[in-house]
C-alpha cells in the first residue's frame, strides 16, 4: 500500500491520509511507531494523563490513549516514559525572514526548541518577489523539512500606495493564493491602517479585496493595531474584520483590543508585563491569547531561544506552564483554524511532540516532527535539505549601475547659505515632520554631526535604474567621517537604506550589497570593513545560522569601532550603540507618517505622509 | 448612502458593510442606536464590564465601550442600564425539523429564549428535497427573519446506502454547496461510520467525497460518535477528521472524546450528569465544550424552554453561568468559524444581544435581533414573515396509489403453521435480531400481542409506487384492536413508518399522511381519531407552534386511549406510553446494526444489517 508523502495539505491526500490513519487507531492496519511517553498534555482539557502512548502512522497521529491500549501492531516501540509530552509549538505570526535564514534552516534552528508550525506572515518576501511567495515558502517542505510552514500572503504588497516593485496583491491574488493551497490560512497582517478606514486613500479598494477574497474562502484575517490605543480606532479595526493584533505593549491595551474582539498575540518584549497585569486584572480565561515571535534574528534564536523562549517568559510572568503551552499550542491552532493538523496530540494530526524533562523551565530533552525524532537536546539530528534556490530567489537586488555620491546629493538652492530642512528620527510617529535649518556648501545641502543630524537614502532594488531618494535625518547614523552602514532588509519595501557621514561612504556601502546581492555593508572612514550575505531575496542567507551569525558578530565588531549618533524617540526598542533597528525604521504601516520611500508616482521625491498623502520636499 | 440589506453573509456585502462600520466606530458615519446597558459580558475574557453602551448601525455592532465613550452620533438611543447584555445564543447543532415549524416560525417560537443563530444540521430535510436544501433554509432569512440560520448540508443524504429518494449529497454537491454560500459552515454530522471506517461500505466513497469537499473549502466537519466508548474507535473517529460529538452520555465518555480533539456538544439529556463529573474530574477549561439542543419539538421548546434551557441545566450542574454562556455563545461560534458574526458583543458582529434581569436563574428581560428588540419577556414582538412555500416543500408525500392491508401482509410458506420471524426492537442495537417462532393463519405470519409482538412497516414517500416492507417488532404498537400509529418523520431517510395491531389500520393510517401531506395519523379501533400535519416536508407545519402544540395535544390524548406495548432497550430515552419517539427508531446511523428501510436494491425486503450489508428474510 502506498501512501501520500503529506509534506503539503491538500484535500484530497487528505482523505487517503486519514483513511488510513482511521483503520490504523482501530488496529486493522499496523502503524509504524509506538512512542510511550510518562505523561501527555490533553491541551483540549488542559489535563495531564500519564503512561501514555501515541500510534504513529507516515507523519501522522492515528491513536493516544494509555500505554498498551491500542490494539494493533507497530513497527517499532520507542519508550520515552521518562520525559512529559506536549503538543509541537506554533507560532500564530512570524517573519522567518527576520531570523535571515532560509526555510530549510529556520526549521533546523527552530525545531530543536519546539517550534514544529510557523504561520507565515510573508509581507517581507512577498514585497520582493510576490509571484513566487508560496513557490518560496512551500519548498523547504517539498524538500522534506519538518517544520510546517503556513504562508499567509502579505496584505502589505506594497505596504502603502507610495511603494511598488517585486510584488502587487490586490483580490484576484489573495484569491489565488486561498484557492491554490490549504496550507494559506488567510491574509497577513493588516498593517495600512489609513487604508482601511479611509476611502480616499489609494489603497483602499486593494485591501478590502484582499479581505474580501479572504472572506470569501473562509480564511483569517490578522491584524496590526500598533500604537492603536483609542477605543474608536479599536472598535474601528475589529468592525473591519481584522481578527487580531500582536502589537500591543500594555495589559491595559490588551484588555481593549481582547473585549473588542480580536484575538491577542503576546509579543515577549512586554510580554511579561502584559501578563503580569492581566492577571492582576483578574483575567482566568486565555482562550484569546497566543504567545508568538514576529521577529527574531538567528543570533537572537541561538541565544534566547525560538517559542520556547516565549513560553518561558509566561510562565516567569505567572501563568501556569499548561495555560502557557495551551497559548503556542491549541490557541494559535484553533484561531488560524488549523486544529485538524497541528496544536494538539490528538488523532490526525502531524506527530509533533515535544519532550520536556523538566515542566517548569520547559526544559526540552528532545522533539518529534512528522512522526520522528529530529533533535536531542539542542541538537538537530536530521539533515538539511540542500536546496538548490532558483535565481528569482538569489538574484534579486537589480541596480544596473554603479551608484555614486551624486546619488545622495541634496542640492541647495542658488545662492543661499543655509536652506530649511524636513528632518525625520528613526520611529518619529508624529503628526509632523521635524525642521532644521541646515548650511550649505559646494551647492548643496550639509549634513550637521554637532547637531545630530546625518543623511538618510532610500535606493530602489527593483527597476534595476537604482532609484534614489534622500534626507536628512535626527538622531542616527555615524558621526564618525566618511563611514555608512546600509542594508537590503528595509521593512516592508525592502528596497536598501543607507545612513552615512558622506555621500560617497554611502554609495560604496549601496554597491557592496548590489555585489552581494543583499545583505549588510559597513563602510567606515572610507574602507568597506563588513559585510554580510543575505542571498536570498536580499532578506535571507542559505548558510547554517552559525556562519550567518559569525558574519554579524564581525558587523557588530566593526560596527562598535564607529561613534553612533542616538537620541530616544517614539519607540521603546531604539537603542543606543550599532543602529541595526533602522532596518524597521523604514517602516510605512500605521502609527508611521512621515516617511521616506523610493521615488514613486505619488511621491516623486520620497517624502510623503502615508497616513494622508502628503507630500514635501526635504529641503526649501 | 445604500448598504447591502444584510440578511445572508457574502463577502462583497461584508466588504460593505464592514467599511461602514468601521467608519461608524471612528465617530465619521452616523449610528442608528446607542444602546446602553448595566453591564456587559465579554466572552472573549469571561469578564463583566459595568456602565456599558452599544453602538449599531444597520443589523450590526460598530462599537462598544463606556457609556458616553463613543464620539457619533445616533438616531436614537435606548437606555437598559437596568439589564444585563449576554450575546445572542447560538446553537452549534440543532435540526430545526424537530420542532416542526418552518423556519420563520421558529425564529418566533427561540428568539424570545435568546437563541438568535443556529447550525442547522440539515439532513431531515435535505433527506426529503435535497435540491432545495439552501433555498429552504435560506428563504425565511431573506424575508426577512431576525434568526441567523447557518445550514450544514447533510451526510446522511442518504443515512446509508441501503436508502434512497429525496436527495443524494456526495463530493460534488458538497463542493456546490460550499461556495455557493458563507452561510454554510461545513458538513453535518457524519454518522454512518462503518461507511467511514470501512473500504467495503458502499457509502465509503461518498462519504469520503463530501469530507474532501468541506476541507477543501476550509469548513469543519461536524460528527456523531453515538455509543461510541471504546478508544480504538474514538481514536479512529477523531483521526478521520471528525471534529465533534454530540452523543455523549457521561463525563467518562466526554473526557475520552474531548481528549481525542473533539469539540463537546453536550446535550440537555444528561447535561447535569456530564457536567457534575467533569468538574469532579477537575476540569477547569470549557473551551473545547458547547452546549447544544439537538432535536426539540415546539410543545417541549414551549414548556422548557429553547438554548436558554440549556444554560440553565448547565448552571444548576455547577457551572458559573459565565462559562455556561460562553458555551452558547464564543465557543461554538469559534468552533464553527463563524466568529466575525455571531458568538460575542463586539465590532462586526451581529447585534444580537440577550438583556438578562437575573443571571443565576437566567431570566431573559429581552432579546434583540439584527439591532432591534425582538421580544418583551416570552412575547415576540415581530411580524412572523408570510411565507409562500412553493410546492417543493409542501407536496413532498408521493404515493400515488392507496395502500391497502395486503401492503403489509407476510405471506407464510405453503403448509406452516409456524414461522420463525426476525424481530426488532426500538433501539435495538445488537449485533444480531431476535427471532421468535408465529404463527400463521389464512397464509399470512401473524402478529402475536401476547408476547408483545405487533407489526411495523416502512412505506416510500418518494418514488410514487408506495414501495412496502414490513416485519414484526417487540416492545412497541398498540396492543388495542385494529389500531395503528403512523408518521412521516422517520429519521434520517423521513419515509413514512407505521405500527399496527391490524393492517388495515395501518394502511387507513398510511393513507391518512398521504392526504394531508405529511404529519402523524392515529387509529384506534377502525376509525382516524387524530391527526397532525407536517405540510412542510412531512416534517414541519407553517403554522404557528401553538396550533402544533394543540394537535398535539390531541393527538397525546387519543394516544392515551390505547393500551401500547412496552419493553426496555438499548436506549435510556425510550419510555413506556406513546410511541412519540418510535420517529428515531427508524434510524440507521451508527449504533444501529439491523434496520428496516423501504425495499431498496441492496435489500429488496427492507431488511438489512447497516454496519455489514448483511440482509436477511423477516420470516423463514
Amino acid at each position: 500500500m502506498t501512501f501520500p508523502a503529506d509534506l503539503l495539505i491538500n484535500a484530497p491526500d487528505e482523505v487517503k491520509i486519514r483513511q488510513r490513519l482511521t483503520r490504523v487507531a482501530r488496529g486493522d492496519l499496523p502503524a509504524d511507531t509506538r512512542l510511550r511517553v510518562g505523561r501527555l498534555l490533553d491541551v483540549h482539557s488542559r489535563m495531564w494523563l500519564s503512561d501514555q502512548e501515541i500510534i504513529i502512522a507516515g507523519k501522522r497521529i492515528a491513536y493516544v490513549g494509555p500505554a498498551g491500549s491500542w490494539p494493533g501492531e507497530a513497527a517499532q516501540t520507542v519508550d520515552r516514559s521518562t520525559l512529559m509530552a506536549v503538543p509541537g509549538f506554533g507560532e500564530v505570526h512570524k517573519h522567518i525572514e527576520s531570523s535571515h535564514v532560509s526555510p530549510e534552516w529556520e526549521a533546523a534552528l527552530v525545531l530543536p526548541h519546539g517550534n514544529t508550525w510557523t504561520c507565515e506572515a510573508s509581507h517581507e518576501f512577498s514585497n520582493v518577489n510576490g509571484a513566487r511567495t508560496l513557490e518560496f515558502w512551500l519548498a523547504a517542505r517539498l524538500a522534506g523539512s519538518p517544520q510546517k510552514i503556513f504562508p499567509l500572503p502579505g496584505s502589505a504588497v506594497p505596504p502603502t500606495a507610495y511603494e511598488w516593485g517585486g510584488g502587487w496583491f490586490g483580490r484576484d491574488e489573495q484569491a489565488a493564493f486561498m484557492a491554490e493551497s490549504l496550507m494559506v490560512a488567510g491574509l497577513d497582517e493588516v498593517m495600512d491602517w489609513p487604508a482601511v478606514w479611509s476611502p480616499e486613500n489609494p489603497s483602499y479598494d486593494r485591501l478590502w479585496g484582499m479581505i474580501e477574497a479572504t472572506f470569501a474562502a473562509r480564511g483569517v484575517v490578522e491584524g496590526h493595531a500598533a500604537g492603536m490605543r483609542d477605543l474608536p480606532n479599536i472598535n474601528a479595526f475589529a468592525a473591519a474584520g481584522l481578527a487580531s493584533d500582536h502589537e500591543a505593549w500594555t495589559a491595559e491595551e490588551v484588555l481593549d483590543k481582547l473585549r473588542r474582539g480580536l484575538f491577542m498575540e503576546l509579543r515577549p518584549h512586554s510580554v511579561k508585563e502584559m501578563i503580569a497585569g492581566l492577571l492582576e486584572a483578574g483575567l482566568s480565561d486565555w482562550s484569546q491569547f497566543a504567545l508568538t515571535t514576529d521577529d527574531r534574528s538567528c543570533s537572537d534564536t541561538m541565544k534566547l531561544g525560538a517559542t520556547d523562549y516565549n513560553v518561558r517568559l509566561a510562565i516567569e510572568a505567572g501563568l501556569t506552564p499548561e495555560i502557557a503551552i495551551q497559548m503556542v499550542t491549541i490557541n494559535p491552532a484553533r484561531h488560524m483554524r488549523l486544529t485538524p493538523w497541528v496544536g494538539s496530540i490528538a488523532p490526525g494530526r502531524f506527530a509533533d511532540v515535544v519532550l520536556l524533562d523538566d515542566l517548569d523551565t520547559l526544559s526540552i530533552a528532545q522533539v518529534w516532527a512528522d512522526g520522528a525524532q529530529v533533535s536531542d537536546g539542542a541538537r538537530y539530528l536530521k539533515p538539511v535539505p540542500q536546496m538548490d534556490w532558483p535565481e528569482w530567489a538569489t538574484k534579486t537586488v537589480k541596480i544596473d549601475r554603479t551608484i555614486t555620491a551624486a546619488d545622495f546629493a541634496i542640492p541647495a538652492e542658488p545662492g543661499r547659505e543655509t536652506m530649511q530642512a524636513a528632518l525625520l528620527r528613526p520611529f518619529h510617529w508624529a503628526d509632523d515632520f521635524l525642521t532644521m535649518a541646515l548650511p550649505v556648501e559646494n551647492g548643496h545641502v550639509q549634513r550637521d554631526a554637532s547637531r545630530n543630524v546625518t543623511k538618510f537614502a532610500i535606493v530602489d532594488r527593483f527597476s534595476g535604474a537604482g532609484k534614489t531618494s534622500a534626507m536628512f535625518w535626527l538622531g542616527t547614523g555615524p558621526k564618525t567621517p566618511d563611514s555608512a552602514l546600509a542594508c537590503s532588509m528595509g521593512h516592508d519595501k525592502h528596497n536598501i537604506w543607507a545612513v552615512g557621514s558622506s555621500d560617497e561612504a554611502m554609495a560604496l556601502a549601496v554597491n557592496a550589497l548590489n555585489d552581494l546581492q543583499g545583505g549588510w555593508a559597513l563602510v567606515r572612514e572610507g574602507q568597506l570593513v563588513a559585510t554580510v550575505r543575505y542571498e536570498i531575496a536580499g532578506l535571507m542567507t542559505c548558510r547554517p545560522p552559525e556562519e550567518l551569525d559569525a558574519e554579524m558578530q564581525r558587523l557588530y565588531t566593526e560596527g562598535a569601532k564607529i561613534d553612533w549618533m542616538y537620541e530616544p524617540t517614539f519607540s521603546p526598542r531604539w537603542y543606543p550603540g550599532f543602529p541595526e533597528r533602522l532596518a524597521f525604521a523604514t517602516l510605512t504601516c500605521a502609527p508611521w507618517r512621515w516617511v521616506l520611500v523610493a521615488p514613486s508616482p505619488l511621491a516623486p521625491e520620497g517624502f510623503v505622509n502615508v497616513a494622508t498623502g502628503q507630500t514635501h520636499p526635504v529641503v526649501w
